[in-house]
């Protein structure tokens, strides 16, 4: 089995020094609670509601970065793996990415490839496919936020292995019936759950020019069920679940079904999707 | 707003002249509550459990077969839009099949293409795409069970402008943790709000031949909230509820966002699948 943990945390837009501190202290929090991957919401360097490109610019950072530094610096000496969410300078570009971080440096940094609403007034998309980062605790692997709802883009990973999908999001509040789970953590278990694949989402909290999050931080195991949960869209709170990483390289289900070898892959799309037979009226 | 029906029923394995009356009894039940769109069970006509193809076999029945002749005078008769699961014979193959039957006759025939478990001992599975059937109530879709927990497969029909994906199913019995709502049933609801698509799957009950069912049938809205639900694996019952068909023309979310339109897909797999970048230990 193996902790991990997802630190809920409200990060302030434009206030680096003060992100990366309570970075800092919930990851010292998380790892005092045993964790050994620790991951951490979606632009937590910076914060999410930029104007524009320029705006996001002036807090963007690239692998060099104090942010970026700070996190192999933590990784290294807490000897764990981390996931996080950071604005990303690439020229006159800035990037929703992710790093994936372990006590040996930065292993990866992905960009967000599924620019939710207003954010492609402010970030270019990645083009690139989610890495599959080796461990210390398994094959793991990255994407942001509103790629979790595209089960196409978690098969990528999911099908290379993948033994933990760490996703940093911030998931704006989008209320549901009462006493529903939020819609993005029913997406979540599912994208698991077919995959056999664990989850951990890592939202954040605090409002943020206008904006409200749901604060759905989960983990789930291989089957997607919730193994914990944040479910406070005011509150700071590191979520920690023993996650059984072994069970995601074992996709049998049933007595003869696997949910990887049962995909009937020669059917999906090549170029451009198949079309149904019509039937008109 | 439409009127949508699911009747959790118990066939009895190889008793076809039971199934039609149950059939027939749930329908009237449903027409009974206004429904405009009934869906009944996986193999509704002939039970699910068999033990081999040639057994299978002695239960299968064609396009012009007495189950489909009753569902098509059924739905002429009540002036609704009926899809049920039932097995197809096709010379020396057997079928796990749904009919899409409206007032005008037989519509379309599905035959499943993701066989569960055992199935495969039994069924030949299908390979075409589900079909798109313009109704009196607007585009409908079928797949049967298991093609639901491949989320490549529902997005098929969903960019087609399918309006409702009807899905026969019969979910075996897979407890999870208490007070969790059944995996399939979390995976049909995501199947629905990543394709702003409403879902309706239609289970079974009754032990057969010591298979137990999960009795979790759903309907669900295009944002995947459910709106009814059976949850019993025991009780046989008609779930109704009102949908909005029209929702499903609109993918946006958000204020820029469209959950099919921000759909990267040339970035998604065109022969064979896009390869992470690797980083190895």
């Amino acid at each position: 089995m193996t902790v991990v943990a997802a630190c809920q945390l409200g990060p302030r837009i434009g206030e680096l020094d003060v992100n990366r501190d309570r970075a800092a202290s919930a990851i010292a929090e998380a790892v005092g609670l045993g964790a050994e991957v620790v991951v951490l919401p979606e632009l937590m360097s910076s914060g999410y509601a930029f104007t524009d490109t320029a705006e996001a610019r002036a807090s963007a950072e690239d692998v060099d970065g104090e942010t970026l530094r700070q996190w192999a610096a933590l990784a290294r000496d807490h000897g764990i793996v981390l996931v996080g969410g950071f604005c990303e300078g690439a020229g006159d570009r800035v990037h929703n990415s992710a790093a994936v971080v372990d006590r040996t440096g930065v292993r990866a940094i992905y960009r967000k490839v599924h620019l939710w609403d207003r954010e492609r007034l402010v970030f270019t998309p990645g083009d690139a496919a989610p890495p599959i980062v080796e461990t210390q605790v398994g094959r793991l692997s990255t994407v942001v936020c509103y790629d979790l709802e595209f089960p196409e883009w978690v098969r990528i990973p999911a099908l290379a292995g993948a033994q933990l999908l760490a996703a940093p999001v911030n998931w704006p509040a989008n209320p549901g019936p009462d006493g529903e789970r939020p819609a993005e953590v029913v997406r979540a278990q599912a994208d698991a759950g077919v995959n056999r694949m664990p989850v951990v989402a890592c939202d954040r909290v605090g409002d943020e020019r206008g904006v409200g999050w749901v604060g759905g931080t989960v983990i789930t195991d291989a089957d997607g069920w919730v193994l914990a949960g944040g479910w406070s869209s005011d509150r700071e709170q590191v979520v920690v679940a023993e996650v059984d990483l072994e069970a995601a390289a074992d996709k049998r289900v049933g007595q003869m079904s696997d949910v990887h070898a049962d995909r009937r892959a020669a059917l999906y799309p090549t170029d451009g999707w198949p079309m149904p037979e019509r039937h008109p009226r």
